[in-house]
């Protein structure tokens, strides 16, 4: 097989009609499946449920401090939990703060205490009048939704296999002081699934922003999410940023979301002696405390920082044969046509697709029109806007293999579709 | 016994001999007992530990629409749980929002919201300057917490048998826009432990208030909550909003903190649909959705409203009779000393005291070294600041009957004790 890039309008003509046949038949096939969003499939959450008979007696619901789960009390989570998060996340367990179950909320909160609260001696970024943020591309859509909601002006900044292009990201954050953070998700990136080099991290704690209250979100959301049986490495952001001095530029957070329940898990942010002073400072008004009860409930079932770990085997057991399926359906249906790229990600939720330029969107609804609901295209950058029109961002966990395997053929036919369509203009 | 205005200096010389040598007995007793917070006993909590057993399958994870609850997805609540609240707070469904565990966590995400973004055509209030608050006191120390967080003005109302003093809340909002809101706990008030008339409800529905973006907090904490046989009833707001075409002027709250688990609850708030707008408009930024697994199991420990209803009996009698002790104790030992007054509520989570001006900061005090803790004195007003030093709140729901009344012969002596010394000069 030629490269489309390399066909004659004559081959690329009955490529074409031998791919609008395809399609025919898979559109006639009837096919219903939803992969629009990260969501782990059933036999994933099936794993988790005997965490629900974990608290089964009254004296059961009591910490080892002897503090009664049930009732008022404990801001900053149970500390066994915060241990756990702590040897995760690579810090001190008292910079460790245990929330409810979304660290999407986290974070939310985060941003909404800097729009109201000064920090760093700085004021409230909602009195500085127009802020910006940075958006590594391709992204986290719900990131850059917080940004949006709060009417940021968001700047792309270009992801390669390293991570994002720091020499953008140094001249950028050393020369404007309206830029007060960026959003970064270093171990397997979302939706990218490659994992920040060594050296962007410490280039990333090394930075000297113009801006005071400058903050790096660092979403550590797939910290122990391997997929491949040797999964990547992400050196310690904390220690390296302590090495500069800089301990207050990056808020961590992660979950559980994908480890126990999605809808019923447990979040944790990270950060400096300082900034956690400033985050406890208005949970305190925020609110009585968390849910003990659940935070009891996975200290009781995952038991320690290495039962979590080793937990995450159960979780590869069942994804690992979906990334497979992804990416042998892409090697061997698209790969010899030049027509797409993407990564082999180590882990994380995400394959990566960058189909031809400028057909995305086309294929996106090419999948739609024959059954199978994909992330929109564009929804992996700020504003859903992808200049190039060009990536796309497969989720593979929800449907079965099998599902997958079908769904992953519809999706080859309409990337070459939309893309030998494209060529002849 | 004379009343202790009436009593002459050698009456009042005697009577402190007495009370300071009886002070010494108890102080020597060494009791240790901590009634600051209003938290439910053991006993309470031990009523709901069936709850944590309701969910048993992964078959048993769905919601009758067929949602699985261990997933992502619902941000407003799963709907059975919408309908139970909808009918506590006397609302539609659809203006219904079920959260966390926390209401005190929407309240605060409600007032974060007015902060930075604008209702009823308004500007952000962190834009409009100098912003005021109107907080009945005595009230409940979180609420005026969350607005001197924000760093309103907070304004004295003055309360009685029915409500808030409603001349003085009808003439401050009418003239001033920079008065944004009300803090109410419209039933079994905290502290006082009354319910707003019918004719204090309707006041509050006709408001016409000079700020178009002023609004009622309107904390529904103990809306089921009766201790008496014959509760309180109250009349419902949002209907005489309606009414007057105020729809939009309150924000209701309630929880089953006081109902299953304080620490592992389910809260809701309600509103109008122009208001609910802005405030999904901002949930869906914040959080994918809520924990929708305690949400189940709330629903199928409950089942529905009646269910919900039927199952505060089961408080009651536990904490029935530690309303009755404190009642009891104080009208045996301090009533005919008239030096402190106090309602006898039919429901809610305490008693309030006034005890003789100027002596609150010292009973708290003299309670504290007998070990005794109690709500700090001021605790009840904004600020911290009691301008009489005078009211002091009881929560008799944590400790025993046994301790309860040991802890109230303390209260009773100290409260005496602080009054005839003050009395002296």
């Amino acid at each position: 097989m030629k490269f489309y890039s390399e066909m004659n309008k004559e081959e690329l003509m009955s490529e074409k009609n031998a791919l609008e046949a395809e399609y025919e038949n898979y559109k006639n096939a009837g096919l219903k499946l939803d992969m629009s969003r990260g969501k782990p499939g059933a036999e994933q959450l099936d794993i988790s449920m005997p965490m629900l008979d974990t608290l089964t007696s009254s004296s059961g619901c009591f910490t080892d401090e002897g503090v009664d789960c049930r009732n008022y009390g404990i801001l900053d989570g149970i500390p066994a939990l915060k241990k756990i998060f702590a040897d995760v996340l690579g810090v001190k367990p008292e910079n460790v703060f245990v929330g409810g179950n979304s660290s999407l909320n986290m974070m939310f909160d985060t941003i909404t205490c800097f729009m109201t609260q000064g920090i760093s001696g700085c004021e409230p970024w909602i009195k500085q009048g127009k802020i910006k943020f940075l958006c590594p591309v391709p992204g986290y859509d719900r990131h850059f939704g917080i940004t949006e909601f709060y009417g940021f002006e968001m700047i792309n900044i270009p992801m390669d296999s390293n991570g994002p292009d720091m020499d953008l990201v140094e001249e950028l954050v050393s020369k404007d002081s309206s830029i007060k953070g960026i959003w970064c998700v270093p171990k397997y990136s979302n939706p990218s699934g490659i994992t920040y080099s060594d050296d962007v991290v410490r280039r990333f704690a090394a930075l000297k922003p113009a801006a005071k209250d400058f903050r790096i979100m660092w979403d550590n959301a797939y910290v122990i999410h391997d997929v491949a049986d040797s999964g990547d490495k992400l050196l310690n952001l904390m220690d390296e940023c302590i090495k500069n001095g800089n301990e207050d530029l990056p808020v961590m957070f992660t979950s559980t979301s994908k480890i126990t329940f999605p809808g019923a898990g447990v979040a944790a942010m990270a950060c400096s002696d300082n900034n956690m002073k400033v985050f406890k400072g208005r949970y305190q008004y925020q609110t009585i405390g968390y849910d003990k009860l659940n935070q009891l409930r996975h200290l009781r079932y995952l038991k320690n920082t290495q039962g979590l770990i080793d937990y995450m085997a159960k979780h590869k057991a069942v994804i690992a044969p979906k990334f497979k399926c992804v990416l042998d359906m892409l090697n061997e249906n698209v790969k010899d046509t030049g027509c797409a790229k993407w990564e082999n990600p180590n882990g994380g939720y995400f394959v990566s697709v960058d189909v031809l330029e400028g057909t995305a969107k086309e294929v996106v609804r090419l999948c739609k029109e024959a059954g199978v609901v994909l992330t929109g295209a564009g929804a992996t950058y700020p504003y859903g806007k992808d200049p190039k029109d060009s990536n796309i961002r497969i989720a593979p966990t929800y449907p079965s293999v099998g599902e997958l395997a079908q769904a992953m053929q519809i999706f080859c036919v309409c990337t070459k579709l939309a893309a030998v369509r494209k060529l002849l203009g």
